[in-house]
Order: structure tokens, then sequence, then C-alpha cells
């Protein structure tokens, strides 16, 4: 485990410092907080118990990997679970980021690394504006960064979809249907999750929350629209997939019911034609037409009359 | 960048001017002003800081191309991104309008030509009453200019769904089915943009909003009855197409089930009398039916009554 | 153009005018009125406009042909469009009323005829109460028959769907599957506008207006009821002809499998006796069996044998 | 008609009566009182309107057949219409009971018989605290048993929804889809019924209406827990049948493919062997493989070798 | 039916005892009790009513086994009905338990072993804080026990999923149906009982009831945090299985297809050839071909070209 310290004291000078135990000092001279840490620890819990007096069920949760993003209310201490995303082998996965938020320091917590809080981490070296401001802008950083990890993904999708589109259109192989299926999950598990936060930053962003105050509220509503973007963005992705899905379906069956029709054309053709040259081929002594001088050119008459006929009544029927 | 002043001054006279930097004494002066800006530039960011004294997110957002339409309540000012369409090469373009509105001024941006903001603007000279009336009456005016921009769309469809309907019925080809996904498409896009906005004027309508008055109310209310309009019509030609598809995917089932039949029908009854003449085709030195005298007519009797049979189970089996 | 008025003046006594001119006049006496306006004239609107003082938006909407029925209030008047409904050549067409309701005086405004308003008209010569009690029972009298316009075409409805039913399980015939997509079609536009009016009247009826007094709630209430009652039976509809619809394809798909197995089950039994009568009838000189004195029936014995065989094995698989 | 009258007089003493006429004597006299009226009557209407002082509305309503439950609030009159189920002749018809409520008498009405309400007049002799507690406990009762009317029916299908859900597996002939058609119809009859009612007992358990009061509260909800419970498992019911539906479908599926590849697999092995056979059935003069002295049975060794080629193709292609 | 009765006494001692007898004197001496009653018995129902005055219809409803999840409030005692699962032969069954609460005591009720109550009962002996703290404390330590319950079958669920996935892709035969069909009514059957809990808890947390003090609400709200958990878990399982079954529809009309395209194949190639054979194979007397030298292998020629064409005929058609 690691933890960052990083304090803006009462004349607004920013420092950093790593290891728990500076912390309480810090908080007892009144200085703003970001306690950003990182992994469990034998000594976290019991430093969030007796020194930040947490809820032992904000500690739980905070602790344990959990999967919904929420925002609970603890009265001094807001609670509030978020996530970003990256793509790992083609699948993606969550990259959850635990926020405890009081008036003045905010706790971060995450198992492994967040590119989300580490850019936020250095940049304040250079650019401390948002701690000074106080914790909900630190959130507030956050929060926008985790948005903007959904983006590059949706983006690239954007591609995919693109050429899945033309695709569809052109060649039809089961391929593409195999394409369409694995995006449309990546898209479901995608969603799921900026749905369930564009809900938490709605909440956030309405002034419910006495810990985010007024002047935050802009900046708030700023992500909210970015996770509106991020689901509205996957619910026209999702339209346009099953419409790429049903068009390929009605060309499947448009290509079967040619086929089916191939079929029927040549065997409806040839079957009758057949059956007359096995009728001359039989073996009887008295077939007089058998020993006909043009016996044998009439019989081609009749057969390419039969399958001609044949044609024609297809051809009434709108088959050809 | 251009930008547009036209201010109507407290003797109420109206008079436009081109230049952002003739903006700061209009306002000074109590003069009622529509700010028209198109495209960025280097001057325009600093204006909205230092002079409006906009919020910097508002700014931020204004500057940006941002996809869906919104209302924002920043105080003392209220800010609205609205949409309008256009074709361009059998596509549905949205055309951005952000607007913010003030009890004294308004200022509309946007990324290039807005028919809806020209015509308003050119209407001004000759008739300057919406000015004369307050920024909520502009706003109004543009609105109503954007929301008028989906009929002629919206009246294009409604023919070429009634072609349709009458195509699918008599030819159902694979093109038809190509048309209707296509136009579906179209119709989903116009109609979440449309969706949004009928959100956006409900709100503006309902009075939440002091900036927009009372007496605007009607107004916006009106621009809301048709943008309610655009998307129930909407509705009803995605049920409509959805009606058509089902029939279109019906007549081809019944057209492969009829051909299925023949190809049966035609395989069932001949192959039997193929296989008879096959029999009497064969070498056997002793045949006795070979030698008959009459042994060729009863062969034919036999396969003419083989198939004569099968058509006739097929008529107790209705196929027929 | 044509206007009727019908006045109860201040005795209670009622008559009737016909012609524009005599509405001030009732209406500076205190007289409880009923204008009845068909179609446009020139002398319309400026009446609307200077003599009834109505807001210039309601009486835009009033002149126009909309769609939508809604109600809307403007303080002093209550704006409300309504439908009934008539069948045209197979069609339904709606027949919109635009009623404007204020404490003294109605005005109603229609297209062309409109059975609902005509029959109140008539009626009222000899039972003048509802205008006695106020035009609130005159705009309830209009909405009351207007969704009983509704209730015939309901009832024909019925009785097509009952033979639908009958029809789909006997015949199964792609001709009805025509007549339920057309059924289907024709409930969802009749359907969509009793929905809209439904809703409107659960807002009369609610008491939300103070010109619906309470003691014409329950009436309004009635005609609720009665909306409901028309969009509960189109819902019962659409449920039974996707039901039918649902059969319909389950009896097309038994026929299908049917015809196939029978293709199949000719097919396989009869291609191998085919092809073994075919080896006996090649030319090869040596061929013992050809000579053999029981090699006839043999090959007879053979290839039914092969035939059985196929029979026996399409019974272990229970195709036959 | 048949009126008949039960009341409790001050002291708490039950006696019975036939006949509307003795209705106001008990009325004055302050018992509490309920009326149950059978059918229509000319006596009836006249004694609600001058006796009982209720609504035009309400009369008319009362003594319409209505379909849909509901309740309305009349001020000193609660109106509640509710339905029992009874099956005949493999149909489910609903029971109406009309209910009129005040804090002194109840009023039932109904047209024919109805076992809810006959088998509780028939307990009130014995046991008549009900209507000792006051009419809402009489109109409790009578709900009560009104849904309990549910419960057979829902239990019976039950039983037949086992037996479809095993068959299907098993048998998958289309009776069962009729069966299940059928039932799923019935099903949703019963569900739009039973729903209306839950609402209705919603309403009425929620201390909405003051005549329904606190004490009676809690029996009411215990009705609206039935209700609750007959949806629940309309809704499972429905989920159950929409199931075996699927698996219906995907076995015949399945067994069409198996159809075709028999018939694919048949056609594809004989056909070439069948035209080889041909091949050597043609009688040109100079053709020498017929004059070989192995020439037959090389013939069969090249038939079966195309034949057992087909087969191991096939098997490569895993259809077999 | 046996009686545990778990007390701490004002001292903050804890002890147990069987037995319904001892339950008045502990109530009397306002210690703090938990009575857990298992089955029915002749001695429950009295005590219930008259010891601990609860409303009748509570008694009922408690010794019934009831199914849905609900929780009712009767002023000074809380009624919660709540479910755990077990799985009993591959079926999920549910596990009901009743809980009353007061201020002073909780009696909770089941039919039958419930892991969930028996695990806290064992543990309370080591650890009486639950009880100390107050009854809302054991219904919550119950209910969370009961959600715990959930989780095994959910985690088993997954492993079945992944493998569902893999072989859908890979073999796609009709057993997996079969256990997509099976799983997915599982799902439907566990997530219905485990949102009507979410429901009750999503109440219970939210401070309705007093009897649920402000310091156990965020322990109640974790419990509905694990069931918000299920019901998430559920529907994303529920979309992979509808993903699958879409997945596996898909394979089979593309193998369909395949097979469908060879039958057309091998029968539009060899119908033609076997028909030249056939021709070639009659026994007219003047055919002057067949007593060319070189007609055999010029009839060779002509059928090996008209397969030849076959093929590459179906090659521009992009059959092959």
């Amino acid at each position: 485990m690691s933890v960052t310290l990083h304090v803006v004291d009462g004349s607004g000078t920013y420092s950093k410092r790593e290891g728990l135990e500076h912390a309480p000092a810090s908080i007892a001279s009144g200085s703003k907080l970001w306690i950003d840490a990182v992994d469990d620890d034998a000594a976290l819990a019991p430093f969030l118990e007796h020194e930040l007096h947490l809820h032992p069920l904000l500690i739980e949760d905070l602790l344990e990997d959990r999967p919904a993003p929420k925002v609970e209310d603890y009265g001094t201490a807001l609670y509030v679970v978020a996530h970003g995303v990256v793509m790992k082998d083609d699948e993606i996965c969550a990259v959850e980021v635990d926020i405890v938020l009081t008036a003045q320091w905010i706790l971060t917590h995450r198992h492994g690394p967040a590119a989300a809080v580490e850019s936020l981490a250095s940049e304040l070296a250079r650019k401390p504006q948002p701690l000074q401001r106080g914790p909900a802008f630190i959130a507030h950083a956050i929060l926008d960064r985790l948005v903007d990890s959904y983006l590059p993904i949706v983006d690239a999708w954007d591609d995919q979809i693109d050429q899945i589109e033309v695709a569809v259109v052109e060649k039809a192989t089961p391929e593409i249907v195999q394409r369409i299926f694995k995006l449309k999950r990546a898209l479901q598990s995608l969603r799921r999750g900026a749905v369930h936060q564009r809900e938490l930053l709605s909440r956030l962003s309405r002034g419910e929350f006495p810990l985010v105050s007024g002047d935050a509220l802009p900046f708030y509503r700023d992500v909210y629209d970015h996770f509106l973007r991020v689901t509205d963005l996957s619910d026209s992705y999702r339209e346009i997939l099953s419409g790429a899905l049903d068009i390929y379906l009605s060309t499947v069956s448009n290509r079967m019911n040619e086929v089916m029709k191939t079929l029927t054309l040549v065997a409806t053709i040839l079957l009758p034609m057949t059956f007359v040259a096995g009728v001359w081929g039989m073996n009887f002594d008295f077939m007089p037409e058998l020993h006909w001088r043009y016996g044998y050119p009439v019989a081609w008459i009749i057969m390419l009359g039969i399958g001609g006929g044949m044609v024609a009544w297809f051809k009434t029927r709108r088959w050809l």
C-alpha cells in the first residue's frame, strides 16, 4: 500500500507527503487535505475508524471491491463510488475509485492504478487550485477524468460501427454477426456503468448534498452532461447495431430464397424431362415410336417442350 | 468570425452594427441588445468573460461543438442549446445554435450558417418588435424558426412512406427493405434530436425560469406544440414502417412457401414415375411383361396412375 | 362560413340567432352564450381579437387545422382541441372541434360538419338546460358526443376480430394476414387519438382548471371513463390481433414442416430405388445376375426392401 | 328484481327484510343498513334519486352494465365497481358488483347472481358483526369474497401449465401450441381485470377516502395483497408460457434442420451414383469399358466410392 | 413447534430460554427480547393475540404460508415478510421468515429450518451486541443473512453462463438451448423474489418507519445494496443469456443455409447431367450419334461441360 497526502495549509501553500502517519497533524492544523490511498493495509482501517471517525459500514464498503457506482450521505461525510474504464485484451474493465468527502478533507481509495487519480495528483503540484478551492473540487476533478476515460473507447466503436454498417450490406458473412454480437455486449456492459454514474452525478449536481456547495454545482453538472453524452451515444450505437443485424438477417433470408428458387427451378424443369427420357429407355418389345424414322428428333422436341413449358409457367408466377 | 449587434435603445429605435467592440457601450446605455456571433475568435472568449461576466463553464460549452440540446440556469443568464436540421446529401445534419439569455441582452453563437438566425436578423430591420419586447422574444423567434426546419423533412417522408406502403404489397423486393431500414434510421436520428428539444421547451414553457416571463410563455408553449407534433409524426411513421416491414416479411414467407410446395409437388409426382420407368429399363433376361403385347400401354397407365394418385393425395391435404 | 348563436338571457329564456354580428350585444347583456362557428371567414379573426379579446396564439391555433387534442389555460379562457371520428371509405378520419370556454360564453369552431356539435345544437332548442347551467356543461355535452362517435367503430371491429380469430385457425390464408395488418394499423391510429383525449379529460376532470367548476367535474369524469374504455378495448383488441398473428405464423410454419417432411420422405425412399434400377439398366457385357432365372423378382425384392427400410428408419425417428 | 335489506338497529340487533319500501324508515331510524338489489326495476331509480339522494351520474353508472372496475368519491358516498370471475364453458366471465358506501348504509347492485354477495348475506344472519362494525366492513367482506373467486381458476391453471411444460419437451405437437395460445389469452383477460382491481384496492387501502376508516384499512390492505398475488401469479404464468412457446419453436426448428439434413444427405450421395449408372446405361456403340471382364465390379466400386466420398465429406463438415 | 427466547435484561446480560411461557415475564421486566418460533402450535396464536396484542390480520398472515415479501406498518409493530433461497434438487426454493418488530421485542416465525436465523441465534450467545442495540439490529442481522443466501447461487450461475457462452459458439447443439431456457427461468424466479425484497429494503432504509431508527438506517441501506447487486447481476445474466440464444439461432440458421446451398449445388449440377445420360440411354432405332466413333467421349465432354457450366454460374452468384 502507498498513501500520498496533498496538503494546502492555511496560507494556501501546497505540499505533498508520503505516508498515513502525517495525516492527523494536517487535519488538526485545519489544512485542506487530500489523502490518496492505494490498496489495503493493516494500518488503513484503524486510521479510518479512529482518526477520521468514519462509519463502520462506510469503512467496510471502502475496503471491499464493490460493483455498482453510488453516492451515500453519512452526514459529515459523503461517500461516492465511481468507475472509469480501461480496455484490457479487448475487454472493458471498470476501474473503481472510492471517494470520501468532508468539508475539510477528501479521501480516495483504489485497488491498483487509476489514471484519473494519478494524472490529477501530478498536476496538483503545478496547479494546486482545485485543492485550494476545497475537497468538492478535487472530487469533481477526479470524476471529470473518470468520464474522460470513456470517450476514447466510445470513439473507437464509432469507427467499428461504420465498418460494420458498410460490411453488412456488401458481404453479410456470419463473421459480421459475431462482431455485432460482441460489440453489442461490450456496449451493454459499458452502458450499465455509465447509466449508474449518470444517476449519481444527477444527484450530486442537483444540490441535494450540502457538502457539494453551490459554486461547485455547475462543474458537477458538466460531468453529468458528459455521462449523458456517453449513454446517449451508447443508445444510438445500440440502435444502429440492431438495425445492422436486421439488415444482415434480411440479406441472408433473401439469399436463401434465391437458392431455394434455383433448386426448385432446376428440379422442376429437369425431373419431367428425365422421366420422359427414362420412358423411351424402357425395353418393351412393342414400342412403335422407337422404330419411327423421326422418333428421336420428336423425342427431343417433346423433352425441350416440357422444359420450356415449365420455364414459361415460372415466368407467369414471376419466379424468374 | 463575424459579430452583428442588433440594438433597440431606450426610445425604441432599432439599429444594427458590425463588430464586438460596440457591445459594451450598448449594454452600458441600457439598450436591449442581440449579439449574433458566428464561429470562434480570439476576441470572443475574453469578451464573454470580462464584459458579459459569464460562468467559465458556460463559455467553454458555448465555444465547443456539443451534441445534445439542453437548458441550464446560471442565475442571471439562461443558457440554451437548440438544434435545427438540414438535409445534406440525403443525410440529416443538425444545425446547432447556442443562446445565452439575460434580462437585457441575448447572445447567439453558431459554427457556420444557420438559416433560422439569419432570416430573423434580416426580418428584424423591417419589424423590430421582438427585440423591443425583450430578449426572451428573440429567443422564441429563433426556436420557432428552428422547429420549422424540421417540417419540410417530415413532409417529404410522408410521401416516401406512402410509396413504400403501396410498393411493399405489390412487389416486395429486397430494395424496399433497404429503403425501409434507411428511412427508419433517419427517423430515429431526427426523433432523438426532436425529443430532447421537446423536453427543453417543455421546461421553458412551464414558467420554471424567471428570465422567460409570463407573457412569453404561450409563445414557448406554441413551439413546444410544434416539437410535440414532430415527435408524434415520427412515432407514427415508425409504426407504419414497422408494419410495412412485417407485411414484407409475411409476403416473402408466403412466396417461399409456394416455392417449396411447387418443388415438393413436382418431385413427389415425378420421382415414383421415373423409378418405374427405370425398372422397365433394366436388362434382366427374364422380364415377361416386356414381351407382352400391351405391356407398353399398360406401363403408361401405371405411371400416369401413380402421378394422378399423388396429385389426388395432395388435394386431400389441401396443398393444391 | 356560418355562425350560430345560442343565447340564454338573464331570465333563463333560450333563443337562437344566425350571424356573428349579434354576439357583442349578447355578451354585453350578461347572457350565457354559445357561439358555434363553421369554417373560416375574414370577419372571424377580428371578432375573436377585438370583441372576445383572445390571445393571438389562441386565435392562430383555432383557425389552423391542428392535429393533437390538447387543453390550454389562458387564464380567463380555456382552450380545448378535441376529436371525434368518422369512417370514410374504410379509413378512420378525425373530426376536430376547437372549444374556447370562459365563465360567460363558449365558442366552438370546426372545419366542416361535426355530428356531435350539430346534434347538440338541435337538441338545445328543446332542452336548453346545459346552456342554462353554464358554458362548462355545453363543453361537456360536446365532448360526450365526440367520445360516442368512437363506439360504433369499436363495436364494428369487435365483430371483425371475432371473424379473424375463427378464420385464422381454420384457413390461415395470406389474405387474413393482410386483414390483421390493416386492422392493427387502424387500431393504432384510433388509439393514438383516444389516448390524447383521455389525458385531456383526465386533466379536465381533476379540477385543475377553475373554469370547470366542481359540480361539472363528475360529468367530465364520466367522459374520461368512456375514453378509458375506448383505449382499454383498443389495447385488448391489439393483444387479440397479435395472438391471431402468432397463431397464423405457427400454422403456416407447421404446414411448411409437413411439406418438407413429405418431400424428404418421397425423395429418400425413391432415390435409392431408382439408383438400383439404374444399375441393372447398365450395358456391361458381364453382369451375371441379369441372366439368372429369378434375377428380376429378386431385383424387385431388393428395391422394395430398400424402400421399406427407409420407411422403417423414418418411423424410428418419428417422422411418419 | 329483488331487494333485500339487512338492518342492524341502534341496539345492535340484526334483522332482514325483503323490499325497497322498508328502506326509508330504517335510514330515518339511524340503523346501519345494507341494501342488496338484484337487476333493474322501475322503482329503483327513483328510490336512488329521491330517497338516497345519489348523484344522477352515479345512478346511471350503477344501472348500466359497465366494464372496468373503479372507485369514485362523490363526497358523502363512495362508488365502487368490482368484479369477481366465474368459468362458463371454458370461458372466463366477469361478475360485476356495484357498491355505494356511505357512513350509515351500503347499497350493492348486480345483474344476476353473484356468489360473493349471496354467501355474505346468508352468513350475516349467523354472524352480523361486519354490519355492526359499519358499512365499510360489509364492503370489505364482499371484495374479499370477490378476490377469492379468482383463486380456484388460477390454481386450475397451475396444473395445466405444468402439463404443458412437460408436453412441450416430449412431444411438441401443434395442438400444444393451440393450448398455449388459448391459455395465454385467458390469462391476459383475467389479468386485466385483476390489475384494475389491484389499483382500486391500493387506493382504498391507502386511507385516501374518509369513508374507509383507519381501523378498516388493514382489512382492505389484505384484499389488496390477495389481488397482488393473483397478478403476480398471472405474470409468472405468462412468463412460463412464453418460455414453453420458445422451447416449442426451438424444438420444431431443430427437427426441421434434421429433416433438411437427411434430405440433403440422401440426395447428395445418390444423385452422383445414379448419374454414373445412367452413363453406363447409354447405348453408344463404342464404349470399351462395357466389354471389359471386370467392368461391372469396377463400376460398383466407383459408384460406392463416390457415395463413400460424399459421406466422408459430410463428416468433415460435421453434418453427420 | 419450538420457541427460543433470547433475552438481554436491563443490565445488558444475555440469556437464552426455551418455551413460550417465559416470554410474558421478560416483556414485563423491560428486557430486550427476541422470540424465535418455528412451525405452528395451538399455543402460539393466543399468545400473539393476548400477550403481544397483535392485530388479527397480522397474526393470520404470520401463521399462513404467504408468497410475496412485504413490509406493513401496524403502528406499534412493524411486520416484515422476507425470503432467503436454497437450492433443492436443482430447483430454487424460497425460505420465508416472518418478522414482527416493536421497540422492545422482535418475533421471528418460520415453517421449518432457516439457516439465516439459526446462524444468528448461535452467534448471539458469543456476541449479543445486536440484541443489546435493539430489535431493529436483530432484524437487520436476519435480513443480511437472508440476502447472503442468494450469493452462492448467483456465483454458481456465473460459471454456468461462462460455459454456455463458450459452448454456444463452438457446438450449438439443441442441448445448450435447453440449458439456456432452464437457466433463464430459474433466473426469472430468483429475480422476482429479489426485486420484491429490494423494494422492501428500499422502504426500510429510507427512514419511513420510526421503528427503524436513524442509526440503524445505514445498515439497512447496506442490505439494500446487496439486493440491488443481486438484481443487477440477474439482469446482466439475462442479457447475456438472450445474447447467447441469439448467437445460437444465428449459428443454426447459418448451418441450415450451408446445407441448403449444398443440396442445391449437387442437384443443380447432377440433374442436367443425369438427364443427358438418360437421353442416350433411349432405345430409338435411328440415333446416329450412338454409332459415331467418338460418340462416347463426346458425350462425356458434353456432360462434364454442363456440370462445369453450372459450377461456373454458381461462382458468379457467389454461392461457392
